[in-house]
């Protein structure tokens, strides 16, 4: 009846595939249509991402927890929830993944498949966003598994409309992402020189998410 | 208690009609209204859509299973879940309903009733959109129908909301709505010589999802 | 236990001043700070109004059946399930409330509380659209309930989220909407020259939606 | 197995800021990015602020109850569900977070962490729209918590995406919220001078919601 663990691999490639491919695509429809408004095209970056979440968590949380996410995988390994070893095979599928995301949002808007990002982020309020922004995320997933299992697609895709704005950084909060992103040449874009620290940054947020969730509900795991 | 083969298709062409006088409506009101700015006009043709799909597949959903999608009936089929007649039947009422409900946009808007567009889509990049939308609208509909069917009129909503900005064809994902848009000179409309690949891609995109639904879930079925 | 009239009527009454004070309310601002854009205004009123329609009938449905519209009162009294004189006293409540709110509206924004709208409303694809949207809006009420009564909050917030689009009127579906919109002089509001066929429209929409659904669901009720 | 006063002092304190980041964090980010469309800019201080209501509610909601608000809070005194030296340091609590919030989105956002709002809002009709904006979220809280309580995510969520439209103010409707919006000179700010009677407002609001609630609900308390 359990999922074996291809399955589960291909469940990870298959939904931060697709998450990446809404977060890129819709980057470059965006920016394509919104005339130089940067609000509107953030809005338009911003729906279809927080909508695709809940579908892809809706769709593979009961194949492989839809991590989508090593920030994600590396919080259910400080949980003990995942061992190490298929906690660096989910790693590098969801990096795998996410990448084929991206090439695939380019080639479906016939742009070259291989690019690289010029679009510096590195300022200290974008890695302090960063950690902000893994932090809740990651707080967000924890509590609402042990509050109510049922509306973590909604937790998630909703936390993620919101951190779009509520950041400096827009939010990546995924170093999955944030590696794929290197290769998109558009608003949506990181260059290769500011992947590092955001990846730093987020594993910090997700550390004090671990945290501060074991401290929220002691008595009760 | 069953419903009567007369009430599931009168369920299948209501549905569509609905479906496509709102993809068509909000495309002409977005269109008149935006002022020439896309990315203001593909949100106020996006945010209709999605929603009313939530609306439509909780009601008919019970009555017909609320396909209104010739691709959808089609995997349906090859999961031996509806015989060959009334697939085919389905898909009869889904096209007519479909250009009903552009013909009824048009009325409403006081525009011409009959007309056709011009609008060229037909590039690979969108050919490959094709083949990923009704990829992903088959696969959420399955995964979904199987860990959670409460969720499916969320999860199809809330796809071709993501859908409408991540594919570079703002994914069409329908033969029947594909067919009926041939109907419509607006931004919404597609030229009759684009429409028999992109029927054609979106057969592909469900056989494949019909296949990797498979390999998720052997199982268990 | 159940709820006594005076609890249903004033349930009905804040229910529908709540909900004018958003539809003009939120037209009010929109159209205050769009600097023109009209489909970003027309986005401005559609979000709130989706919104406060899955509050108040999550809110007030258990107490009222949260009917706020006399097209749906009427509705529910030809499937018998009001007498003549409560649907009558609903419907007064309903017009009354709706003025209130619009003119709560105007006193927020520090406009003239009592104003008249010269907005012409009048051409037959308006007319159309009104049969259009009430029809639909019923069906989607009355299906919704049969299936799974606890949707009913989301299907209506999001059908209106849908109509207010796909529709050439707008939508306004409703007849005390329709009364008391000619008290707002804004782009939320009717002309008193344009109300009476706009109300005609709208219940020839509900009652083919009556019909209809009667049609679908025969053997169950 | 109940929550310790120092776990609802946290989840109290980490919502409210997480809630004043969300709200200013995302107003700096909406003006920035808008060009000068102030309805595109509300739009984007808007879904931001319903959806993280919505993530915020669901996980704090289980551990202190997830007021994050002294008018919630007061209006739960009023019922007599919450005592009053606990009351005390809820509103304590709130406020402080709010600020940190506050500061908090500054500092993501490279701004000076201490700054003064100058942005003057005291007309009738603002205040007004506090007693309603106030009026209205305790009146949804309350009806929703006796009819469905795990609808108040969405209702609150929801409510404050309308309320934010249909309000001359754009619906502070919390004393924590408006005491942290001074920290903020930005559009999302309050000039100090213009805090002590949108407080009073609320106030006004939240008790006369405790009163109708009561009216419209007493056969089953």
């Amino acid at each position: 009846m359990a999922e074996t663990t291809a399955q589960k691999l291909v469940s990870e490639f298959t939904g931060t595939a697709l998450l990446l491919a809404t977060v890129v695509g819709s980057g470059i429809m965006a920016e394509n249509l919104a005339g130089g408004n940067v609000a509107v095209a953030l809005l338009g970056n911003t729906i279809p991402t927080g909508a695709i979440l809940y579908v892809l968590i809706s769709m593979f949380g009961p194949v492989s927890g839809a991590h989508f996410n090593p920030a994600v995988t590396f919080a259910f390994w400080l949980r003990k929830e995942i061992a190490t070893s298929p906690a660096v095979i989910y790693v590098l599928v969801q990096i795998l993944g996410a990448i084929a995301g991206v090439l695939l949002a380019n080639a479906m808007f016939d742009l070259p498949v291989l690019q690289i990002s010029e679009k510096l982020r590195s300022s200290p309020g974008q890695w302090l966003s960063e950690v902000v922004a893994a932090f809740g995320l990651v707080l967000a997933i924890f509590m609402a598994l042990r509050a109510k299992p049922d509306t973590v697609p909604a937790v998630v895709g909703l936390y993620i409309t919101a951190a779009y704005w509520f950041t400096a950084s827009t939010s990546f909060a995924n170093p999955a992402v944030t590696i794929a992103r290197q290769f998109s040449n558009t608003f949506a874009g990181i260059s290769p020189s500011s992947v590092v620290i955001f990846i730093a940054a987020q594993m910090v947020g997700a550390a004090i998410a671990f945290w501060l969730d074991r401290f929220l509900a002691p008595a009760r795991d």
